[in-house]
């Protein structure tokens, strides 16, 4: 028998290892729309950002930076639901946080998370007009590791 | 420049070697619900299946195997489109292929894509209730390696 503890952990060795994060997004003719993004929790790879989350390992909280000029973005003001995945199919385990995106407008915020070599994509640096910064507090967790499946309730939004 | 050739070459080597598949279909509230199946087009996985997907190349026809229990299954009845995700993270490329999944309901193409070790998921074997066969003729492939992104039509359904 599993326990909620032991799922919560499980569910951030998967938010705290996985790459990439699969990000879907649904469009105007209800199609999803799925496409790998950096998972920005990934401890190896984001160790300046640990901090910040550590801050919300109780919450989950997922944050993404994107082009303000993408497709994923008009998507994501007309319609907030996305999912997020995380998988290791090495160990046979993954799961999905669900809920509605939003844009964060924090300049402080995206200051905390700018990092350097990012001007490779946003040029102008952590206030570049182009650089979306956006923030999922799932409402759901959806998940399995080997046979076992769970479902965690996160919050009242769905 | 990229011409479609390549493009196409590198949708067959992702559907072809990508492991899991990411599957992401649409709930009645409209939040995309995402999880890993086996992709059956992986030939190192699913030898046995490599004649049936050659004959599907061109069109890159995509089949899954699951519980007709499933609350998938319930989803995908009320609402057929789906995206379906393939990534190699080591190599920086991933293919997203979107269209409207279809239940088959022949039991030679069952038997065909039958595995005898699949009893574990389908006891009483290829012609279990609990096992259905779904079938995704991909409308949309959209993808990207390193900084290169496309998108191809493939049919017109969508």
């Amino acid at each position: 028998m599993v326990d909620e503890k032991e799922i919560r952990a499980l569910c951030l060795d998967l938010l705290e290892t996985g790459w990439p994060a699969y990000v879907t997004t649904v469009d105007a003719k209800g199609y999803p729309q799925t496409r790998a993004m950096f998972n920005l929790r990934n401890r190896d790879r984001f160790p300046k950002l640990i901090p910040f989350f550590d801050k919300h390992r109780e919450d989950f909280t997922v944050m993404f930076t994107t082009n303000t000029s993408s497709t994923k973005i008009t998507e994501l003001k007309a319609r907030p639901p996305i999912s997020v995945y995380y998988c290791n199919p090495d160990k046979w385990r993954g799961v999905m946080f669900g809920g509605d995106i939003e844009v964060v407008d924090d300049s402080d915020e995206m200051k905390e998370f700018w990092h350097d070599d990012w001007t490779k994509y946003y040029p102008k640096g952590y206030d570049d007009p182009d650089h979306t910064m956006l923030r999922l507090v799932p409402a759901v967790a959806k998940g399995w590791a080997g046979s076992m499946t769970f479902r965690l309730e996160l919050g009242d939004k769905q």
